[in-house]
């Protein structure tokens, strides 16, 4: 496997002005490896399921040819489960239910057969875990992306900063680069977030795109204006999913290469928020990730004489 | 005169987490003109103020070139006064004061040289006088811009609809657009201004940069990130300033060129931020400038293979 990914399995059930669903696939992991899958064919799960997980849903990640021998099965015990509701600006929300369930004793497991990847993506988890995932890899993959959340700010800051400090790329969305800094400039943010380790830094900015930072070169990517968010769960794990899935195709790290996976991996967003859950991520065309990543050259280029 | 330029010529007295000015030279047709003047040679004001104002500041418009035949003054009155504190985000501010003074009857007098004029910007004014303006040049200019905000929609709204169904371009922000046409989304909210009377909608997003709409064409224009905004006072007016001096220069109007000047209305406004007033876009060279707007092109670029 040259491309892990770790995160929850799971399910979700959501309520936006548009609809509402019943418990439907999510967690981080599901939508960063379906992304994944569209750009590169050795991606594996690690993540941890109940025996309530439907066999036909862990079959579908295998026909994105997505490696499923990481995700544990607990038997007698359940998927974790979110429940939230979108406010009518799509851009907040409330947490109606969080049942950690199988994940409270999460304790992650990595298949032989993942050992020598090249590529690790940390979803959205205890900063603990993560940890531990990288230090349960016999070597240090070429490339370590982890996400993160206010959540652990709040209630797990040290063991957060000290997961910080073992990865090269960190996505975080502006306001959390804003608590985690103490900065309110986004490139004062960065500087910080910079010197806690890793040596590029992704602010995701929601409809107003994503900034990237290495050095003193700074990248800013455009949000594809959209008429209609139907549901935002899920986009910036799908950012990032899309992200590192373009990185491991390409292979090479450098800050070219990383402008051109923030792209594709909003693109992959920008279609995530048009449908509920993994619904629209499931259904991709190499001309549809094609054509809309088209949208993003045009229209963000301009030629200055 | 070829570009006019209409709005206030004023007092500032602001504050800032960085400091504070006493009365300093202020208002929209102050910025926009010194922006509009790197561009274009024949640039003239259309405003008002009272016999307080120093004819030193009046001369250094014309060290820029810029035509001041259109300035009334208005002996016995004092010029327009505002007084403003800003929060320590920078976003957002309070109103201190606002002394209307010699603006409560502005009528706005078009000297005869500026009656062939190509281009019209209307900086932000009551609806009213943006009108009359418009209604005393002898032949409809090329290209009309118009700068407007909120006050207008919660006190003048129909004068101000009848306005905007004359003009070519509107510039509005964000929360403004959001304000006008009661919806939420951007695009669906352009389109909606679209149908006013526009041809062309360019919302401002301030840090996040600007959207250009036009028909079903979408330009995004990125922010420059800034680790300092020292005042914002003005961006918005040196922004339209910048962009209506550029179309003015290159004189054919199409989506291509609005893209550059919005990238050089951006590269202005991110200059007009870092000083108090007008003390950084007084003082530049066309070296800054250009270097400025380079910042802008390796700041957004990406190439798809």
């Amino acid at each position: 496997m040259s491309l892990v990914i770790i995160g929850t399995v799971a399910f979700d059930a959501i309520e936006t002005p548009f609809g509402k669903t019943d418990k439907i696939v999510g967690g981080a992991a599901s939508y960063a490896s379906l992304a994944a899958s569209y750009f590169y064919d050795r991606v594996g799960i690690v993540a941890v399921v109940g025996d309530d997980f439907p066999q036909k849903d862990i079959h579908s990640f295998e026909k994105h040819g997505i490696d499923v021998k990481g995700i544990q099965v607990k038997h007698g015990e359940k998927s974790f489960f979110w429940a939230g509701k979108y406010h009518n600006d799509m851009n907040s929300r409330d947490t109606v239910t969080t049942d950690l369930n199988v994940l409270e004793f999460f304790d992650p497991i990595i298949p032989d057969s993942y050992q020598d990847c090249e590529f690790l993506l940390l979803g959205n988890l205890t900063p603990a875990i993560q940890q531990t995932t990288i230090k349960r890899l016999r070597n240090r993959p070429k490339l370590i992306v982890m996400d993160t959340m206010n959540f652990w700010m709040d209630t797990a800051m040290d063991s957060l900063l000290e997961t910080i400090r073992m990865v090269d790329v960190l996505t975080i969305n502006d306001s959390e680069a804003r608590q985690l800094s103490g900065e309110y400039s986004l490139v004062k943010a960065a500087h910080k977030i910079l010197k806690m380790g890793p040596t590029y830094v992704i602010i995701k900015k929601g409809e107003h795109g994503a900034l990237l930072f290495h050095e003193n070169h700074i990248f800013s990517a455009p949000g594809l204006p959209l008429a209609d968010v139907f549901d935002p769960t899920g986009a910036g794990d799908t950012f990032a999913g899309g992200f590192i899935g373009y990185l491991a195709k390409v292979g090479a790290i450098n800050f070219n290469n990383m402008r051109n996976a923030i792209i594709y991996g909003s693109a992959l967003a920008s279609f995530c928020v048009e449908a509920f859950g993994t619904e629209k991520i499931k259904n991709l065309s190499d001309f549809d990730i094609a054509e809309r990543v088209q949208k993003f050259v045009q229209l963000s280029s301009f030629v200055i004489d």
